[in-house]
Order: structure tokens, then sequence, then C-alpha cells
């Protein structure tokens, strides 16, 4: 029999939908949206899903705690080398997959197809038919293939462009059409047409798209970030764009999160921003996860999606 | 040996691109910008390859013509009824499938993201992390499904969404999940999430999307039209976005183009116009298309595409 708490913002919704599939030996969940009206529930339970910043707070006072599954990608607050690692962790990973396809692309296609433009000529009452460009032929360039990389190069391919891909060590997506690892990131992004950055943060990936990295790229190049704000030298990234080395660049991601009143990225040129919500959380989506694996750790089998606290993803 | 005419606004590059196939048994093709200046270059041409507003000026005179390929594939200017019809006319088809697919989807997904709205909030230096839609599991209706509507079925699936057809009788994309024919219009577009035209102008489309269908439409759907303008009722459609009974419209192609200045749709709500772009033509696929033709046509072969100048398409 497990205890299983809910500890999150949307916790009364995964609740419900938990309780809807009628999981073997799984008595009611405990739910709650704080880390002390948890606390208040009890602290014997073994499993517990949420949110990584509440589950840290928590994470001492569980002496039974077996698995925790995070409602979010990134589970940076639970890495903290000083919290325990006697447990397993899982994160969410695919469920954010398409949603993440649909915001790359369609930044793509927006810059290709200069949507804005062609909405000022419109207000201008202005016939404007000029020639637009096309994904088709272009090359893609994914920093990180994981299960939302792999995701990125399939639809890539479904648009006739040419895909590479820059990972640790892994060659697993064969929609990626040239792999590069460690030293050969210079190689990797020379000549792109589009730089995907799909990153974790973690000691390694800090900065990684620095001054060096962006010279690579060709001035007509895009750059978006729907990995990790902490990826970027954003001044690096500020100068390119000032400076017309790089055509564009769409983030969703930021070394602070809420992006600060004042700083410079609000109103840098050529710079489009959405506010971390290039894949939303949808309930649905991550309690089918959650019961996914709920049903194989009850039954001994091991949760997917397994986090390694040393590598940091 | 055949005299081929190329008369296009593009017709140096297209005699270039031909040129550099060496094609047999044709001699250097005659190249020419303007009816007078084909005319002044000969009348004993058995193909022509070119624009079918300028093609249609010189059609009277070629008393050797055998077969006409049109680089667009709208060829009204050579349909009227008073004009000859004793020669086989091809259109362009396929070439503007990928080009049409990104220019959809691309619309489809500035939707769906607000990237307007989002970049007001830039501007404002405000964080809205309000959540955006999605195109998964959404409903496109295709008012159409020749090659054009094909493609974009085939990219509906990808990204996961149901695809309707509504067609004269053809049911060949597997891709579309349900066809409509005939008098079932209205039940085609009940509770669609986009409609897509993508029909021909003839005396059977004239208008079809009128008041009675757009009244189908859920008021959060969007219409998109690639086809030709004279297919939409205009006023009708101005009507349902200003009185907000349907979402946004997207509209590549007018019944007068340029459009006009003083035009309502200049400044009509949540309409966004481009300007007859939506698949810009590329003289290499459109010589490439040519060339397969042609090579067709010397061998006795039919040439792909062919216009049923009954049917107008």
């Amino acid at each position: 029999m497990s205890r299983v708490l809910i500890l999150s913002k949307n916790a009364s919704e995964y609740r419900r939908l938990i309780d809807a599939a009628g999981l073997p030996g799984l008595e009611k969940p405990a739910a709650a949206v704080s880390p002390s009206e948890a606390l208040a529930l009890g602290e014997d339970f073994d499993v517990v899903f949420g949110e990584p910043a509440l589950i840290r707070d928590v994470l001492a006072r569980l002496r039974d705690l077996r698995w925790v599954q995070a409602t979010y990608a990134g589970v940076e607050p639970l890495l903290d080398p000083s919290l325990r690692r006697d447990y397993l962790l899982t994160n969410a990973r695919g469920v954010f997959s398409s949603l993440m396809v649909e915001f790359v692309f369609g930044y793509l296609l927006q810059h290709e197809r200069r949507m804005f433009e062609r909405y000022r000529a419109q207000q201008e009452e202005r016939w404007d038919a000029s020639v637009t460009g096309s994904l088709r032929g272009k090359t893609l360039g994914l920093l990180g293939v994981g299960s939302i990389g792999a995701a990125l190069a399939g639809t890539a391919r479904h648009f006739g462009m040419g895909v590479r891909g820059y990972t640790r060590a892994s060659e697993s997506c064969p929609d990626v059409e040239a792999y590069y690892h460690g030293s050969r990131l210079q190689d990797f992004a020379g000549g792109l047409d589009y730089l995907v950055g799909v990153l974790p943060n973690t000691k390694e990936t800090r900065r990684i798209v620095d001054a060096s990295l962006l010279k690579q790229l060709p001035i007509h190049a895009i750059f978006v970030n729907v990995g990790r704000g902490s990826t970027v030298d954003e001044s690096a990234l500020v100068t390119a764009l000032q400076t017309g080395k790089l055509a564009a660049a769409v983030l969703d991601v930021f070394e602070q999160e809420p992006l600060p009143p004042g700083h410079v990225f609000w109103h840098t040129p050529n710079l489009l921003m959405t506010f971390h919500t290039s894949a939303p959380s949808i309930p649905g989506d991550l309690a089918r996860l959650f019961i996914e694996n709920y049903r194989r750790y009850a039954e001994g089998r091991i949760p997917l999606h397994a986090v390694d606290f040393e590598k940091e993803y």
C-alpha cells in the first residue's frame, strides 16, 4: 500500500484525475498546494508527485520517500548537492514535445513569412507582394536531442529540412542526419539556418550559446531557445542582434524569470520573447504520465524518465 | 522537332534553366516577356510555356499550337469560352504544395500562439504567462482536396489533427478522415476549428464561403483562404468578423487584386492579409515541371496536370 502526496498548485485537479484512474493499492492521495499544508497531512509518504520547488521544502522530512515524479522537465531545485538523493527522481518528458514543436515551428514560419512586416503593410494599405522565405531545404541545428529534440527533428524532416544534433553522446534519433559531440560545437553551428536550444540547466550547458558559437551562424540565421535561460550568454546574444550578426532570436526562457523590468531584452531589436510558455503543462497529460509511472512502481518495474543526479538531467 | 515559346516575365531565367536540361528534339526556345515581343519571334510554335494572361493574347495567332504549360495553378484567362480549346492545357500543380503548407500552418500557429499579443506584452514590458492554444486534437476542414489540399492534410495529421475534406467527388487522399460532397457543405463546416479554402475559381465555387457556411463555424474558428478570392462572399466575411462570429481570418487572395485602396478588408478586425504570396512561383520548380512534361510530350505520352475546360480546373 502506497502513501501518495500530490504537492502542486494544481493539486486538486491532479487528485481528481488520479482518483478517476482507480489505481491498485493506492489509497486516496493527499493533496496540498504548499509545503506547510503538505506536512500537516503527514510525513509518511513514499511517493510524491508535484512541482520540484515545492517538493524541495518537504524533502528532508519524508522518511519513507522512495519516488518523486516531477510535473516539470526542469528539476533544478532538487539537484542541489546538499539535498538527499536516496530516492528515485523522475521528471516530465514526452508530454511537452508536441507543444514545443508547435511553438518552435510557429516562430520559424513567422520569421520566414515576415508576418509582422506583412501586418504593417496591411495597416498602411500597401499591397506588399515581395517574396518571402521557406523552411524547405534549410538546416536546423538542435542543441540537445532528448525527447523534445527528437520531436523537433521529426517535424523538420516533415518540412524537408536538414537536421544536425549536438549531444553529450547519444545518437539515437534517426531524424538527425549528422551528430556532433564535445569539442565539435563550432562545427555543428557553422552555416546553420536555425539554431534551436533544448538543453537542460547543467554545469556543462552553462552559457554554451556564447559569442564564439553565435559567430558561427550566418547573418540570416535565427536562434530559438526553449531549453533553459542559463544556457545563453545574454549579453553576447544582445550584441549579435544589435550589430546585425544574427537575423533574429526567439526566447522563451531567461537567466532570471520573470524577466526584470528594465532588462535590455525587452527592447532588443529582432528579439521576440515569450514568457516560459512554450510548452504549458496540461494537467491531463501530466496525470497520465504519473498514472503510467505509478503502475510501473506498484508492479516493481522502474518508472520512466529517471533523472541522473550526476548528469543533472 | 518542337518549336517552343516561353512567354513569361521570367522568360530569360526559364530559357536558361530549360537550355541547361538539354532536352531532346528541342531547338533553342524562343523567349519573350510580352505578347507583341512573342509574335515578333514567329507564329509557328507548337508549345508555349508561360503566364496565362500573356498567352491569352497570342492564342489566336499560333496555328500550330498543340500544348500550353501554364506557370500558374490558376488559368482563368485561358478559360474564357470565346477562346480556342483545340490544344492541351496543363497547369502548375504540386510545385506550390510545400509553400502553401508552410503558409497555412504558419498562420494557424501564429493564431494559436497569439504572437501579435505576446509581442504587445513585450513592448509593454509585461510578463504575460497566460496559456495559449495548440493544433493537436483540433479539426481542419479543407474546401478542396487537390494536390495542395492533400499536402495540407498530411501536415495536419503530422500535428495530430483531425481532417475533413469537401470535394466535388474525389476521395483519394488517405489523410482526409471524412469526405463531404455536394449538398453536405453545411455538415462539413459544422464545428470545424479551422476552415481552409483551396478552391479554384469556377462557376460552382463562386461565393461558396457565404453567410450560411460561416454560420456553421464555432466562434473560436478561423478561416484561411489560399484558393481564389471569388470563392468568398467578402461582405459576409466582414460581417462575421465584425460581429465576433468568427475569431479570425487570413486571406491571401481577393475578388479584386491588388486589393483597392479604401477596401474594408484593410482595416477589418481580426483579419490578416497577405498579398497573393502564399506560394510564390520559384522558377527552378516550374522549369522542372515543364522539363518533365516536355519529355512526356516529346515521347508521345500525355503531360501531367491537364486542365478540363468544362470543369474549369
